[in-house]
C-alpha cells in the first residue's frame, strides 16, 4: 500500500535492450516520414486551439461548433505554414477529430480523380483544392449499404433539357451516413441508378450541389440534415454524418462522373474504353490507408495500456512494501503483449500494402490486370482482419486499465468509439471475408486445372506438400524457426480452403454450398489473411535493420504475433493435423518465454511510436507517468464540479430528503 | 432494391413453433414475477417523465440534472402507488438509468444490514428506508481497487474523545469511483484501515456523514466532487461517481460497522463471535444479481439484433425483387444465435444462483460453512464469465446491425457503454478467475487425499473416468445427448485443472508456479465455469416445462449454447483428447442444423423477453418493426437539426469557402 515515489517509467526506460531512436525510424517507415510526422505532431500539440480534453463534456451543438472552429484553424495553419500535401494530411491526422475535411480530402477529391474525365477533373479539382466548394461522398442509403447494386436513388436523363434528374423515390432511398453531408458540404458525389431512355444502366456517381454558396441554405428540392448522435461522447459526434432526400433535383449532364461510362446528348449510354477494373485501384488505395490507420489506433491504445500497467501496482507486497506492477502479471502480459506485437505486425503489413498499391497502379497503366483480383481480395481481407482485431484490442486495453480505463480521461473510451465503425464502413468485415473466401475457393478449384496462384496466394501452389506436411517442431526453440512457423500457417490456411472447396462441391449448386458453408468459409478467409500478415512480418525481420538490438526486438514481437495466433486458433491447427497437441504445448511454452523477453522492453517499445501526450489524450498514458495527479486535475475540470452543490438540489434532492414527497417506503 | 411493404415481423411471428406466452413465464421465472415485471415495465413506459431518448445529446450538467429529476419521480411514484419493495426495485430497473438510488438501495443499505450490529441497523435502516439520508459505498481509492487490503485511508481511534479520525494520507488514498458520492449522497460507508493503540487491525467499514442535511454543503474536512465523464454519451454519465478526501474527519466510535469486529471505549479491538465468513454470504448475493443483470442486458441486445436482422434485407434478390433478410445468412446466424442461447443460459444459471444463495444462507444460519468456499468460487467465476460474454455480445449485436447499429438511436452504443464496467466492478474479471483457479487447484490436489469435492465441483469426484474417457459421439445426432455433451465439458475442465496442478508442482514454490502458469489457470477456470452453465441448462431442459413446444425450443438453445462453446474452444477439447477432430466436425454439423431449427422461432424467442419499446430504447428493435421511419424521426430531433444552417457557419465555414483565409492549398 505504500505508493512508489520512484518514477517507474524512467526506471523502465533504463532497462531497454535496444536503440529506441532507431526503432522510431523503423516504425515511421523512413527518416523523412519520421521527421514530418514528428514536426506535425508537435505543431498540433503545442497549439491551444487544438486542445481536445473538453470534448466529452460538451452537448452536441457546442461539440460540433468546436469542430468547425478546429477545421477552420487547420485550414488557416496549413496555409500560413505553407504545408505540402503530405504535411497537411499529417496535421489533420494529429488534430485527431473526425470532421468534414476527412471526407472532402479523403473521398470527394479521390472520387473525382478516380471517376471523372480529364475535363471534369480540370473543372472540379481546382475548386476543391482551394476549398471554394466542400464535398462529400454519398453512397449508402437508409435501406442499402453493403449491397451497392441495390441503391434506389435514381438519376434519370432528360434529353429535353440535357439534364439528369436526381430523385429519392422512397424513405429508404434517402442517402444516410455520409460524413460532412449533414451540415457542411456544398457539394456531393451521389451514387445513383442511371436511367436513360427508360432503361437502367447501373450505379454511377453524380456531382450535385447541395447548398447555396451565398448563404449555405439547401437548394430547392433538397431536404437535408444530420442523422443524430453516434457511439461515444465526443468521438464521431464531431462529424455531421447526414441524410439527404432529393425531390427531382436537376443537374447538368456533365455532372455525371463519366470516366467509365458516358451518356451522350441524345441519352445514349456507352461504356468508355477505360477498363472498369481501374476502379479497384482506388479501393486498394483506400483500404491500404485503413490498414495503416488500424496500426495507429492499435498502437495508441497499447501505448496507454503498457505505460499505465508499468505505473499501476496491485497486490504482491510483503509487509506493506511496494506492490507488484500489474505489467509483471503473466495474465496481463498474455493479454497485452500480443496486442503490442499486432500493432507492429499491422504497421509492417500496412507499409507493404503501400508497395502493393504502387505495383498494382503500375500494372494497370500497362494494362496488366492479372494481379488485380488477388490484390483486391488481399486488401479486402486485411482491411477486415486488422480493423476487427484493432477494435477488440482497444477495448481489451481499456479493460487492462481496470476501473480508470472507463474514465474518458483515460482516452480509451473515445478511441474505441471513434474507431469501431472501421469494422463497418468501406465494407462490412464479414461481407469482405466472404469475398475473400470466394476468391480462395476459386483459387483452389483452379489448382487442379494447373493454374498457378499469384501474389499472396503463391503458397497454395505448393499444394501437395501443404496437404501432407507434419510440423517438425520438437522443442520450444523450434517455434522460433521462420520455416516451421510459416509452414504451419500455410498448411492450416490451405487445408481449410481445400476442405471448403471440397464440401461445397457436395451441394446441388456452388451457390447453395457457399451459403450453407459460409461460417467455415469465413474461418478459411481469416486463416489466409493471417498467413499474409505473418509472412510479411517474417520477411521484415529477415531484412537488415539498423540500430542496436532493434532487429532482435522485432523478432521477439514477430514470434509473439505468430505463436499467440497458433494458441488462439489451436482448434484449427490441431483439427487440420498441422500440429500435434504436444507441439501446441511447446509453442505455448515458447510464447511464455517471449513474454518474459519483451517485458523489460515493453515501455520502450511503445515509446518508439513517438506519440505526443496530446495525441494520446490520456491521463494513464502520459509520457512522464504522472497518472494520479492528472486524473485528479481532469476530474476537477468536469462541468459538474463548477458548483459544490449541484444544480437540481433544491428541486429534486432536497424534497426527497425532507420527505416532502411523503414516501412511506421505496 | 424494392423494399418490402409486408410487415416482416408479423410474418416472422406467425412462424413460431411454440407458445410464446408460456415462454414468457419461463423467462420471468414464475407467473408472479412475470406479472410484477410486466406491470412495472408498462408504468415506466407510459410515463413521459421517464422518456430517455434525448439522453445522448445533453451536456453533462443537463444530463445529470435530468437524472435527478427522474430519481425524484421514481421516489414519488413508488410512494403514490404504494409499491412493495419487489415492485419498487423493478420500477427502478425499468427506468434504466444509473443513479444514486442504485447505490443507496444496492450497496449502502446492504452494507449496514450485513456489517452493522442489530443496534446499528435499528438506528440507520429506518433513516435510509425513508431516505432521510442518502448513502453510498466507498471502497475503491485512486491507487487501490482490486487489492482491498492495500487501501490507504485510515480510521484511527482516539480514546480521548471516543472518536475515529478518518483520514486520507495521500492523493492515491482519495476514495475514487463510488456512485452517488460526487454530488448527491449525504452519507457513505467508507472502508478504511482500522488503527487503534498504534496498531493496525485490517479493513472495516465506517459510516461518515458527507454533507449538511440543511443545505447539502460538504462538512468540514471533506473535499468531494465528481470524477468526470465516463464511456459513452448518456450511459453512466447520469451517475455522479465521485472522489472524496478526508482531512482528519471525526466520527463517533459507534459509526464503525461492528458486526464482525468491535472497538471498545478503551480502544481494544476484538473480533465478535459472528464468523467472518458471513461476509461471503453478501458477496454471493451481489454477484447473483450481477449474473441476472447479465442475462437482461444480453437478451436486450439480442432482441434488438434479431428483430432488425429480420427487417434488414441485403443482397440476394433476383431481378430487383425482394432481397434476403440478413437473418437468413448463416454467418449472421452463427454470430447471433449463440448469443440468443447464451441469454437463456445465463437467465437459468442466474435463477439457480438465487437458489444457491438461499441454500448458503440457510447453512450459514446453521453454522455450516462447508459449502462456502465452493459457492464463493462458483459465483466469482459466473460473475466473470457472464459479464465478459455479455459485454462482448452487446458489441457483436451492434456490429450485426451494420452501420445503423452505430447510431445512438439503435440503443446499442449506450447499452454497451453502460454495461461494460460490470467486467471491472465487484471484482475485475481476470482477478476473479484467478481466485476460481486457486480453488480448483486446491480441489484437485485434495482429491488424492480422498477429499470429496462438493457442489459444482462434484463432477471432479469422477476423476478416473474423466481422465481417460473418450467421447462416444459418432454422428451429428449424438451431440444432442446430454450425457455426451456433459462428459466432454467435464473431461475438458478436469483435465485442464489437473494439468495445471501437475505443472505447478514442478516449480520451486506453488506461488511461483501459480504466477508463471496463470494464463493456463485462467483457461481452466473458464472451462469449469462453462461446465456449470451447461449443466444447469441441461438440468433445466430435462425438467417438465409447460407450454406447447417450449421445452423443444429450450433444448435447441441448450445445445446451441454447448456446441458453439465446443467450437470456440475446440483447441482445448482436442488437445486434452476429450474429442477427436472428426467429432468436432460432427458437432459443427449439428450446430448448423440447430441454427436452421431456431431460425423460424428467432423473433418469437426474443418476444418472450417481453420487453417494452421504452426499455429497449431502440429504433432497430421496435416491436412493430417500423425501423426506418423511426430512425428518421429520431434524427430530426437532434439539436443540430434545430437550424438548417449550423451555428458556426459565419465564423468557421464561410471564411473557408470564401478564401478569406487565403489558403493556397491544403
Ligand atoms: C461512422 C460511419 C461513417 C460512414 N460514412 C459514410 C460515407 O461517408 N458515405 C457513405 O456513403 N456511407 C458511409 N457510411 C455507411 C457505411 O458505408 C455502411 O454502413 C456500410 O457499408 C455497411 O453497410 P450497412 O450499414 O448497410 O450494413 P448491412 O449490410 O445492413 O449489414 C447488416 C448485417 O448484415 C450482414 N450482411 C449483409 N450482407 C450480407 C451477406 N451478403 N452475407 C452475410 N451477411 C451479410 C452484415 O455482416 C451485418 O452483420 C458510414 C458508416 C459509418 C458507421
Ligand atoms: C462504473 C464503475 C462504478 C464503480 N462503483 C464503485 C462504487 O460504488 N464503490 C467503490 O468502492 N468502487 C466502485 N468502483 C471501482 C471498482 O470496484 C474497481 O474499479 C474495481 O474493483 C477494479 O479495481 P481497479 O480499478 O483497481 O483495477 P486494477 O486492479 O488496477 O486492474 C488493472 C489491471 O491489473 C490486473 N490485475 C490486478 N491485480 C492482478 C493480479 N493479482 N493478478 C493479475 N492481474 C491483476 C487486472 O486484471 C487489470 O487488468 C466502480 C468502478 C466502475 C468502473
Amino acid at each position: 500500500m505504500v505508493v512508489a515515489s520512484v518514477d517507474n517509467l524512467a526506471d523502465e526506460r533504463s532497462k531497454a535492450q535496444f536503440d529506441v531512436g532507431a526503432m522510431k525510424i523503423v516504425w515511421a517507415g523512413s527518416k523523412h516520414v519520421f521527421d514530418v510526422t514528428d514536426r506535425m505532431a508537435r505543431i498540433v500539440a503545442s497549439d491551444p486551439e487544438f486542445r481536445k480534453d473538453n470534448r466529452t463534456t460538451l452537448g452536441r451543438k457546442e461539440l460540433f461548433k468546436n469542430t468547425l472552429r478546429k477545421m477552420a484553424h487547420v485550414v488557416k495553419r496549413a496555409n500560413e505554414l505553407r504545408l505540402t500535401e503530405e504535411e497537411a494530411s499529417k496535421l489533420r491526422f494529429f488534430v485527431d477529430e473526425p470532421g468534414y475535411l476527412d471526407l472532402h480530402w479523403g473521398m470527394f477529391v479521390p472520387a473525382i480523380k478516380g471517376q471523372g474525365t480529364e475535363e471534369q477533373q480540370e473543372k472540379w479539382l481546382p475548386l476543391a483544392s482551394r476549398m471554394e466548394i466542400i464535398g462529400c461522398y454519398a453512397q449508402t442509403e437508409l435501406g442499402h449499404g453493403s449491397n451497392v447494386q441495390g441503391l434506389e436513388t435514381t438519376a434519370t436523363f432528360d434529353p429535353k433539357t440535357d439534364e439528369f434528374i436526381i430523385h429519392s423515390p422512397s424513405l429508404t432511398s434517402y442517402k444516410w451516413w455520409p460524413g460532412g453531408l449533414g451540415k457542411v458540404s456544398t457539394h456531393v458525389v451521389v451514387y445513383a441508378r442511371l436511367v436513360s431512355g427508360g432503361q437502367e444502366h447501373g450505379i454511377y456517381g453524380f456531382i450535385v450541389q447541395l447548398r447555396s454558396l451565398d448563404d449555405h441554405t439547401p437548394l430547392p428540392g433538397i431536404i437535408i440534415g444530420d442523422i443524430g448522435t453516434k457511439f461515444g461522447s465526443g468521438a464521431y459526434n464531431t462529424m455531421d454524418n447526414g441524410f439527404v432526400c432529393f425531390n427531382r433535383v436537376r443537374i447538368p449532364r456533365n455532372h455525371m462522373l463519366m470516366r467509365f461510362c458516358q451518356v451522350t446528348r441524345e441519352g445514349n449510354v456507352c461504356l468508355s474504353d477505360v477498363p472498369k477494373q481501374m476502379v479497384y485501384g482506388t479501393m486498394v488505395y483506400v483500404r491500404q490507408t485503413i490498414v495503416s490507420d488500424a496500426s495507429w489506433a492499435l498502437s495508441r491504445a497499447v501505448c496507454i495500456a503498457v505505460r499505465y500497467s508499468a505505473i499501476r501496482r496491485q497486490f504482491g507486497s510483503q509487509d506493506r512494501g511496494i506492490e507488484t506492477q500489474v505489467l509483471d502479471y503473466k495474465t496481463q502480459q498474455s493479454r497485452l503483449f500480443p496486442l503490442l506485437a499486432s500493432a507492429y505486425a499491422f504497421r509492417f503489413v500496412g507499409e507493404w500494402l503501400k508497395w502493393l498499391y504502387a505495383d498494382v497502379t503500375e500494372r494497370l497503366q500497362a494494362n496488366d490486370f492479372s494481379t488485380l483480383p488477388e490484390a483486391h481480395a488481399c486488401t479486402a481481407g486485411l482491411k477486415s482482419l486488422t480493423t476487427s482485431v484493432t477494435a477488440d484490442a482497444i477495448e481489451e486495453c481499456r479493460k487492462l486499465c481496470g476501473g480508470h480505463g472507463y474514465l474518458c480521461s483515460s482516452g480509451l473510451p473515445e478511441l474505441f468509439a471513434v474507431y469501431v465503425p472501421a469494422c463497418t464502413y468501406e465494407g462490412d468485415n464479414v461481407v469482405l471475408l466472404l469475398q475473400v473466401a470466394r476468391f480462395l475457393v476459386k483459387t483452389v478449384s483452379r489448382l487442379a486445372a494447373g493454374k498457378k496462384p499469384v501474389g499472396t496466394t503463391t503458397y497454395m501452389g505448393n499444394a501437395e506438400h501443404l496437404m501432407q506436411c507434419k510440423s517438425s517442431a520438437s522443442s520450444p526453440e523450434d517455434w522460433l524457426k521462420p520455416s516451421v512457423v510459416l509452414e504451419a500457417f500455410e498448411a492450416r490456411a490451405f487445408r481449410l480452403a481445400v476442405a471448403c472447396a471440397r464440401d461445397i462441391s457436395k451441394f446441388s449448386t456452388p451457390e447453395a454450398g457457399f451459403a450453407e458453408l459460409s461460417i467455415d468459409l469465413v474461418e478459411a478467409a481469416i486463416a489466409h489473411c493471417e498467413v499474409i500478415v505473418v509472412s510479411r512480418f517474417i520477411e521484415k525481420v529477415q531484412q537488415d535493420i539498423p540500430g542496436d538490438g532493434v532487429k532482435e526486438q522485432l523478432q521477439i514481437l514477430c514470434f509473439i504475433y505468430a505463436l499467440h495466433l497458433i494458441h488462439k486458433h489451436s482448434g484449427e491447427f490441431l483439427s487440420t493435423g498441422c500440429i500435434t497437441p504436444e507441439q501446441a504445448t511447446l509453442a505455448n511454452e515458447q510464447l511464455r518465454t517471449l513474454y518474459g523477453q519483451v517485458r523489460p522492453n515493453a515501455v520502450s517499445l511503445v515509446d518508439a511510436f513517438n506519440y505526443t501526450d496530446h495525441y494520446l489524450g490520456s491521463a494513464l498514458g502520459r509520457y512522464d507517468g504522472n497518472v494520479y495527479a492528472t486524473l485528479y486535475a481532469q476530474a476537477l475540470r468536469d462541468p459538474l464540479n463548477d458548483t459544490v452543490v449541484p444544480d437540481g438540489y433544491e428541486e429534486f434532492i432536497r424534497p426527497v430528503l425532507k420527505q416532502t414527497m411523503r414516501l412511506s417506503r421505496l
